[in-house]
Order: C-alpha cells, then structure tokens, then sequence
C-alpha cells in the first residue's frame, strides 16, 4: 500500500503553499492540490525537499492519498470559492473525516457550513490563521473553532506548526462552529485599530513635533524596547527608515495616501453593532482609512481652514508614548469586550485568557502586551473591561494626563487624530458617574413615547408631554 | 354599490391608527383592518366621528373595500409580521394594486419584497415615515421609494397628508425599490448623531460650566432662536427645565442614564461600512448609547482616575453653539454622502436637495438649517462633501477655532464628547494635505505583500521587504 499523508491542503496560493511547506519542515507527509496543477507542480519542484509531499491532480486522488481520518485544509479565496470546494469534496469523505477552512471566512458562514456537514457526519473545521504569508510558513498564531472532538486528533498538528512562545503553541482549541473564525475576525479588527493609532502616532510626530521619518523611526526603534514592544511597532520602524530608490525621498512620502481594506475590519464593526458592544477604536480606525480613499471630498474640503497651531517640542515624543499605549489598551479592551459577547450570544465558551495567549507570537498582532492581557484574565476571567485591571487601571492612570496632552495637541494643531480622541472619550465615558445618556432618554420618550426607568424606583414611565401638566405615567403595569 | 375606500390601513397600533385618522382628516375614505378586531371597534368609536371609515373584520373584506387599484398600507412592526401580512394579502390583490409597507423595514427586506412583487404585477411600495405618533396625525415626512406608476397614484395622496413647508409637501418620490426605507435608515442615523451631539452639549454645560438643568434649558431654548433651531432643540429644553413630580428633581437626574435604540441606527453604521462611507458621528453616537447600557463595564470603571479640570465660565455656552452647529453639519455631510453612495450602489439616482427639503418639517430631524442643504444641492448637486459648500465651508472657518476650544475642554474636564472630537477629527482629516494612510499602506506591504501606489509614477508596487537591498517591484505588469 502507498504511503498516506496525514493532512492535505487544496489551494497552493500563497498562504497554501506555505501552509503545507510548515507541515512538511514539521515531518508530516502532506498532500497537495490545486485546481491548476502548474501550482501543485511549482510546489513541488522548488520546495519539494522540504519534505514528504503527495501531489494529486484530482479531488479524487487527493482524498484517496489521505489517512483515514482525512484531514484536509481548504486555502481558497473566502466565499463562494469555499462553499464550491466543500462541494465538490463533501461527496468524497466519510464521517469522521475533517474538512478544515483556513481562509478568512465570515464566522455567520462557518456557523452555516459546520451545521450543513453536521449531517454527513463530516466535522468541519474554520480556522482563523494570523501572520501573513511568513507566519504560514514559519508558525502562525492559529484560532481553530469546530468540534472538540475534531480538535483531539486535528489539534496536536495545528499545535506542532504553530507559533511557540516559550515552548507554548500559540494554537488552542477556540470554541465550537464558527468560534475561531469569530476570534481571527476580531483579532484583525483589533490590528485595524492598533495600525490606525501607530499612524496617528507618526503623523503627531511629523507634523506637530516636525521629526523626520527617519527619526521617528529611531523613536519607534526605541518604543519597541517598551511596553509597545510589538511587530507592527517593528515594521512601522523599518517602512518609516526605507527610502524610495527612485526618487531618493522617504519612502512613506511617496506611497499614496489611501489605506485600502479587505473587509474583516468592516465585519468586526458590523458584528460588534449587533451585538452591541462599543468597537469605537476599530471603527475609527476602519472609517478613517475609508475617508482617506475619498478623494473626492478630500480634494474639495482641503482649502477647509485650520489652525495656525505652533511646533510641539521633542519632549511631546514621551507623551505620545504614554497616549499610544493608553489609547491601545482601550482598543484591545473594546475587542476582548467583543469575543465575549460573541462567546455568550453563540455559547462558544471561549477563553479570553487563552486568546491572549495564541496571539503573543506568530500573528500580526503580536505583542509583549499580550501576555499582560493574558494575566489579567488569568487573575479574574470575569473582568468586565481590561481596563479596570489593576496593572492595567494604575497605567491608564498614569498615563491620561499625558493621553490629554497628546489629545489636546492634535486639536490644536489641526491633526486628525480619530482614534486617541475617540479612545479618550470612550475612557471618560466608562468612568462617568452620569452619562447625558439619561438625557436621550428623555428625548426619545418625548417624541416617540419610548418610556424611561428611574434611579430611585423600579418600573418603566413615560411623561405625556403633549399636556400642559406633563404627568407621568407608569406604563409597565 | 357601497362606498369604497381610497385607501386601506392594516395594523392598527399607535402608528397605524394615526395615519389612518390623517388620510380620514383630509377627506379620504379609508378602510381599516386589524388581527385583533378589538383595536377596530376602539378607532371607530374614539374617532369614527372624524371622517369615513370602512371597518373590516377579515382581510377579504378589507380588500372587497377597496377602490380599484386598491392602496392598502401595512403598518406592523417591521420584520416577520410584514411578510406573514404580505404573504396574506398578495393573493387576495390584483396586477396594478400598490401594496405599501409604512414600516420600518430594513431597505434590503424592501428591495427583496419589491423584486418578489413585480412578477404578481402588484407594486409594492417601501415608505418611510418620521414624525412619530403625532407626525403620523397631524402631517409626518414620507419618503416612499417603489415604481413611479405606482407614486403616480398613490403619490397625491400621500403629499396630501405630509407636512408642508410653506406649501410645499414633505413628501416627494424617492426612487425604485428601497429607496425610500433607505432614506429614512439615513435620516434615523443622522436624528442618533443629532441626539448624541444635543446630549454632548448638555453635558459639556453641566459638568464643564455648572450650569443647572433649567438654566440650560434656558440657552438651548435661545439657541433654537437661531442657526440650530429645530424640533430637537425644542424638546430638550422641555425635557430639561421637567421637573420629576415625586422627587422634586430635575427630571434628567432622576432617568436612569442608559440609553435605549431600536436598530436603524446600527443599520445605518452597516450600511455605511459595507458601502465605504465614513460615518463617524452616527457610529460614535450608537456606539455611545451601547456604551451607556454596559452597567456591569461603568461599575468597575468607576474609580479609574480623571483629571482634576477647573470649573469654566459661562461664555463658554458660545462656543458650544459653535461646536454643537459645527459638528452637526459634518453628521448630515455624512448622513448625504451615505445617501448618495446607496443612489449609486443600487441605481436610485436620489435627489439630495429634495430629501432635505422633504425633512424640513414633519420628522424627528426638522430644522431651519435643511434648508441650508437643500440650497447646497441646488447650486451644486455633485457638491462631494456638504462642507465645501461655500456657506458652509465660511461657517466651519468661523466655528472652528471655538470647536477646538470645546474639544479641549472636553479632554481637559474629563467630560465625554466622542461626537465632537469625532466630527473635528473627520473635518481636520477631510482637509489634511496628507494622511499617514500612507503609513498604513507601507505596513500591510511589508505585512501582507498587499501593494501600494505612487505618487509620482503609476503602477502597483510592493517591496521586498524580507531582502537587505529592499527592492521595489512592479506588480501589475
């Protein structure tokens, strides 16, 4: 009998090429496949001494070289690309076998797809997988959701490829259906905020401090020996010191000035609305690459007056540290706010702690920081925001009245600063005693007789404001 | 032959009943139908004395009385009620009849019933209607969206019942299909915006100068003597100066300060990310509500520190007009440029000055000020951004430098105002030469080989970014 692959992978684009190259460094035989088979043949001519593959021209022999119970991982564009594969390949296992997702799938697709193949007896995997093309290849952080019975014999694989941070993979089992692809969503949603704050960041110190970018870059170099120790920290210092070959300018300078978006940002805004959890850092963060591909409006608004606003000096560096990484915390707190609620809505049971855990290596997100959200849910898995952790309260404390100055600075220098701002309001929210929400309250029940409750009795009201003596009335009973 | 109707209500709660009395108020002839026969008798008794109404027990009856081609309006609450009531009706209507949804349903459950409608030849028709209870009586906004054959007849009839603004209805045709549910979802988003801001301003007043419910009242009530006159500015001065009848309280102290929402305004924020539209004042308004509601969040953060913030004078009312005034006209820039961005996405081609004027009276929104937008359109109907309208452009040079002043205090008070900072971060970003977009692009090249663009040169380029030369390559070639 021929030799069996233990797993398989069909889409060889980027991230499944490298995604069956990890496999094959890690000594398991793999199976490969793809629609065109030039793709399968490239693999294997240029990385096939890697280790132990099985090309296969057909679905059929691709499932046919696979150990029982089959496990293949679908790496196709998400959407109706997957639903095809799923498909054509459903008819060809058996119960027991597992069809792993590991593209970027919507979590509400997942949750659809897990319950179709239930029936078939086929457990269906979705797995969120951070780290780009390199992290495929090298360790990915990996959300695996489905199952736990699919985790048992899938799990210690995806473990063994995985990211390690200290000898710990940054891959655990994430929750039922679509539980990791929620938490992949939720993870880019978060890296769509921290990215937006980094470039307020630099476009505080290039335009109100007047550093260049390649002192910035020394800036975030020595940052990145902090707290804010991170891997886009890193690359933002090593894209900010690149000069542009061509014209000799920096390279930032030359690059175009409209953020563009795949769409999980978006989702997570999307999905956080319904579940009514305040994303407002991600939001900003994905409304504001959103404004800067305008560029309709930005041509006509840019005669707009602004201040005169003078130059801060060097020393404002220090505060813009303390607001970038107050202004994190909050945007990881709203996010972990997030999985939870996703986690109640869907009964995934999800570890927050644990979550924390996988993204400290491997994914885009990565961070020392990480482990720091790690401990503060290992202290209490019930915390209701981060940011009234301990550690994380007494830095927070620490550190508004610069996150204040830094706030202040882009007011009055005319320099958009989106997500500090937005991040600051949403701190001095959650700490009000009162909120004007109360106020709302009684806008809506005057116009729409929506009612009101009372801090000092139960029961709900509403006022007849249409009658001269505006009586209330209690409209529960 | 007994008399028929002109038109028909079915769904007899608050909203229901009142249209139903407008339509009998202006001279029509109006059937009336409801599940429970009950809420029938009761209009019939309490207000059959204000005009014709034909009362009818079952669904065929109510459709017997109908004048050919029959007009009847559904008035459920939006959702599965509405197609259980369409599913009961399109059998017992004929090819030309115009079936009209005076809910409000999601545009996307309009357009979908629309198209399952135009094959029976009945034209189904997806009004929006503000105004609450009493607009629905005395005159609401309607924005109906469906075929122009079926406004032709309908149309008159409707306009008849509107608001007016010296004369003119505070009705027009929308567009085709869901048009119209579309409108009034933007024009809901904009009304939370609009609230959010109001709360803002209040809170600011409260907190930040001291001022006293009443004597807030009091500025609000002289603001709405001029730019910011409008129905929402009216009623928070008579929520404000309420006084809680058993506390002896102001009424805005003793509402519990967790805002309430429905859903349009979440709709509104999905919308808009799915169509790319920042909408960073709606966003930060529904999100500030959500905000409020999370008891268990606010609780532990309660002690988290704020800045000690000194007490400010009572000139700063001014400059909160201006930031209130300011804000506003970047929420309903936004609000339109959402509106415009659904014409394009779905081949409505809406005319933006016309929805303005057709919420100048009637809804929740009206204001002086729409008028302002409806000239903005009118002298420019490709205006990208409402803000460059040269009027207002002249007003946001003269707003901002107290806009600022506010944002400040803001942060510096420890007062919450995420639609302020919000709205002046979009507005400084909209008129920024550059953007650190730039940055953003450099970081998901090195990240995700994702490409970026050039200002000097055309092409698509990525960066080898894992090689110590840094080669540029182009990518579309």
């Amino acid at each position: 009998m021929a030799q069996q692959a233990v797993i398989g992978v069909t889409g060889l684009g980027v991230m499944g090429r490298n995604l069956a190259r990890n496999f094959a460094r890690h000594g398991y035989v793999v199976a490969v496949h793809n629609r065109s088979s030039a793709k399968t043949k490239a693999l294997i001519e240029e990385f096939g001494h890697e280790g132990d593959f099985i090309p296969a021209e057909t679905p059929e022999a691709f499932v046919a070289s696979l150990a029982r119970p089959r496990k293949m991982v679908i790496m196709v564009k998400a959407g109706q690309s997957t639903d095809a594969v799923i498909e054509e390949y459903a008819p060809l296992l058996e119960p027991g076998d597992i069809l792993i997702d590991g593209g970027n799938a919507h979590f509400a697709d997942t949750r659809r797809r897990e319950k179709a193949l239930k029936e078939t007896g086929i457990h269906f995997v979705g797995v969120g997988i951070s780290g780009g093309e390199q992290g495929a290849l090298e360790g990915p952080s990996i959300m695996p959701g489905g199952s736990p019975e699919a985790y048992k014999s899938l799990g210690p694989i995806l473990e063994d490829i995985a990211a390690k941070v200290d000898g710990v993979p940054c891959c655990t089992y994430v929750g039922p259906d679509g539980a990791g692809h929620f938490v992949k969503m939720v993870h880019n949603g978060i890296e769509y905020a921290d990215m937006q704050l980094i470039a307020e960041a630099y476009d505080l110190l290039r335009k109100g401090v007047g550093m260049s970018p390649v002192e910035i870059a020394e800036t975030f170099r020595t940052w990145n020996t902090g707290r804010l120790e991170s891997y886009l920290i890193e690359i933002t210092a090593k894209v900010l010191s690149h000069t542009d070959p061509t014209t000799g300018e920096p390279f930032v300078d030359v690059v175009v000035d409209q953020a563009e978006q795949k769409g999980t940002g978006r989702w997570t805004v999307q999905a956080a609305l319904d579940l009514g959890v305040p994303v407002t850092g991600i939001a900003e963060a994905v409304f504001a690459r959103a404004l800067s591909g305008h560029v309709d409006m930005r041509r006509v608004a840019r005669g707009l007056p602004g201040p005169s606003g003078g130059r801060l000096d060097h020393s404002f560096a220090d505060d813009v540290e303390q607001a970038l990484y107050a202004s994190k915390v909050v945007a990881y707190a709203q996010g972990f706010n997030q999985i939870q609620a996703g986690s109640d809505e869907y009964g995934w049971n999800i570890d927050l702690g644990a979550m924390a855990a996988i993204w400290r290596d491997g994914c885009i997100i990565r961070a020392r920081f990480l482990d720091r959200i790690r401990a503060a849910y290992e202290a209490d898995p019930d915390v209701p925001t981060l940011l009234s952790d301990e550690r994380f309260a007494a830095e927070m404390g620490d550190a508004q009245d610069a996150w204040r100055d830094v706030a202040v600075a882009a007011v009055r220098g005319g320099i958009p600063a989106p997500g500090f701002a937005s991040s600051l309001a949403y701190y001095d929210a959650l700490r009000a005693e009162r909120l004007p929400a109360a106020l709302i309250q009684g806008q809506r029940d005057y116009f729409g007789a929506h009612t009101y409750r009372k801090v000092d009795r139960d029961g709900v009201y509403h006022v007849q404001w249409e009658l001269t003596d505006l009586p209330e009335i209690r409209s529960d009973v």
